[in-house]
């Protein structure tokens, strides 16, 4: 185990009927707010109608600026810096998933800095303070919700790149289960493949004497395995999507990396393909990985072992090691096919080329990853392998 | 799973050397700071001094005040009150284990209150407000550095009881496992069993749905049964030490209850044996927790064989659920037996009588637990299974 530093500063609001708690909470920040989100499926399914409910029932204003698109956008990003600038908004309350709460989390850091937001995506800047943001959480996975990170994608010149700052963690979170049961099939499945690969960028680690977050990060994986397939057979099944909710904010609320080093080669990775197919995260997370693992499975053998044992309940007598690793990795493609996602880049119509250049772009900064430093050669081979 | 709401406040500072920035941490809360602590043995391995050179080196001012005993008493909880007020201190640094971090806790919220902090205990009065804790954490077990909870013992009248407050969850644990290689081997199991303990009362609950949570705790009670027998074996061994550390701290912060209701009968329970027999808390509770089990588990069988399952490896194929179910508790009396800790009354020498004493004591305020409703009968029952 590493040394570490932890703390989760969002206070969670989880459960039924915990949207008219959304006034209340944004008032002890400010009485002005952005109040920002992306498409129609809010208002459709009455979400957008509950909150505002509260806002109004607490006396709070809002300005709004919705259209946030998966993969959000540069472009709106600045659009929301400078209406937070223009009206002195102090604080953004988000009803959204991962990509509406990167979205404000941006602008967060955008409104008190001099320069240009973008820096913070390209290491010339890092964010030192930021105005508040709380959440209404409408999709589990991208755990943006209390986490420090944000994913922004420059459409300009299709770079998708991460900024991490403690300060633009939220506040608080709202999570209220039966707001989830109306995202769609596809978008639920990658919404808990996201959920599954932040697990995997910390579970793959060469630090040693990792136990106890070895079993938690096995307690959200097979969380999902198990919930998951629910849902996509009853998406109203309440029960199983709070599991999913849930294990969503924790599997990225850094409990999991204390003491740990994570990996984050396959995030970097599938950021290049995206950034210029503009596929689903969680879709491409599911095409990059298995591909990872293959690719870097041999330098500690050990851990994939355990991986196939304790989460895919791979039988020892399966034969060698290199045997067990492997049917690990091949019952956990079964298990995202069997969800309905892609785990080769064609299902996903990504036709093979550009692979070079993502391979050039995902090193641009050196080397990615932990578990396996990666060059270019080697990312071009993952990317190979998921073809 | 149930409405929640979780924030944990405290930061931890965990690994090798963390004691160094006891100073720079202490400093954004107070010049000035009640050092508490228990005996002699943090002086006898160099802990106090390390702590003390950091706060030097910080410039912070410090009024001691040590002899904390296990099982703290009121009376000096009363002292340190009288020495902050006198000496307007508004922090208090910790450096110990739960009976510590609890004294400490009591004179937090005691300090601001007009009337007798003992109030606190008897439901009489509810915290709102109280000084600041820092904590230096030596022992692992009471899981208190990251908690609301605080437990002490009015020594005159032979009364434990317990306050929770929000307000005095202390601001930051700093966590070296290297400060605990030198805890005696039995109150090491003593702490593991705390540990364990904390799980039990959540794991055990008649809320359905818990998939993530029940998972957590398994984590959690995993850790402790590989980890416990090597420290006992290895003291010196950093990273089972590290592994304890971490799983107490998470074991009592509160996620584990995120969804659920916890019982905490046994807890009631074991309060009234250590109030008049003086027993150490974690051997206490390896006393009633297989007694309360015997007592209680076919109010929801599942959820017992569950626990023999994938908590104690019990197969399947060992009979009935009830066999399944009684093998788990037996594995797990085992388990305490071969970490030479008590799992019957007579074993830590508290003598056949005073049960009905406690059993009425036990229900002063009413029925206890949660998963079954106990009145002084089924406590009586209990405590005579435990003989």
């Amino acid at each position: 185990m590493v040394n570490f530093e932890f703390l989760c500063p969002t206070k969670i609001v989880f459960g039924k009927g915990t949207e008219k708690k959304t006034g209340e909470l944004t008032k002890q920040y400010s009485d002005k707010v952005l109040l920002h989100y992306g498409g129609s499926s809010i208002k459709k399914f009455g979400i957008y109608d509950k909150v505002v409910k509260s806002l109004h029932e607490a006396g709070i204003d809002f300005v709004e600026l919705g259209g946030v698109v998966p993969n959000p956008r540069l472009s709106l990003v600045r659009e929301g810096i400078q209406i937070c600038r223009e009206q002195n908004i102090k604080f953004i309350l988000v009803i959204g998933g991962g990509s509406v709460i990167d979205s404000a989390k941006s602008i967060s850091i955008g409104v008190p800095y001099k320069g240009d937001v973008w820096d913070f995506y390209t290491d010339k800047a890092t964010a030192k303070e930021a105005i508040g943001i709380g959440v209404v959480l409408t999709i589990p996975g991208a755990g943006s919700e209390a986490s420090d990170g944000s994913v922004i994608t420059n459409e300009e010149i299709h770079y998708k790149r991460s900024a991490n700052s403690f300060f633009n963690i939220p506040k608080f979170a709202i999570m209220n289960p039966e707001f989830t049961v109306t995202v769609p099939k596809y978008l639920t499945a990658c919404g808990a493949a996201d959920i599954m690969s932040h697990v995997f960028e910390r579970y793959f680690t060469q630090v040693q004497n990792v136990d106890f977050t070895d079993r938690l990060c096995e307690a959200v994986m097979k969380t999902i395995i198990v919930n998951l397939p629910i849902v996509l057979r009853e998406p109203n099944n309440y029960d199983a999507r709070a599991e999913i909710m849930w294990a969503n904010t924790v599997a990225h609320n850094e409990l999991l990396t204390t003491g740990r080093i994570g990996d984050w080669g396959s995030h970097m990775i599938e950021h290049e393909v995206s950034a210029i197919y503009d596929v689903a995260h969680g879709a491409g997370l599911t095409v990059v990985f298995p591909a990872w693992m293959k690719y870097v499975y041999k330098h500690d053998i050990n851990r994939f072992v355990q991986f196939a044992i304790r989460v895919w309940n791979v039988d020892l007598s399966f034969g060698s090691l290199d045997a067990i690793a492997l049917e690990g990795i091949r019952r956990m493609e079964k298990f995202f096919k069997d969800c309905e996602l892609p785990v080769r880049l064609g299902e996903m119509n990504v036709p093979n080329k550009n692979l070079e250049k993502m391979a050039e772009k995902a090193v641009e900064f050196g080397e990615i990853g932990n578990f396996v430093k990666l060059g270019e050669s080697d990312v071009l081979n993952i990317l190979k392998l998921a073809l």
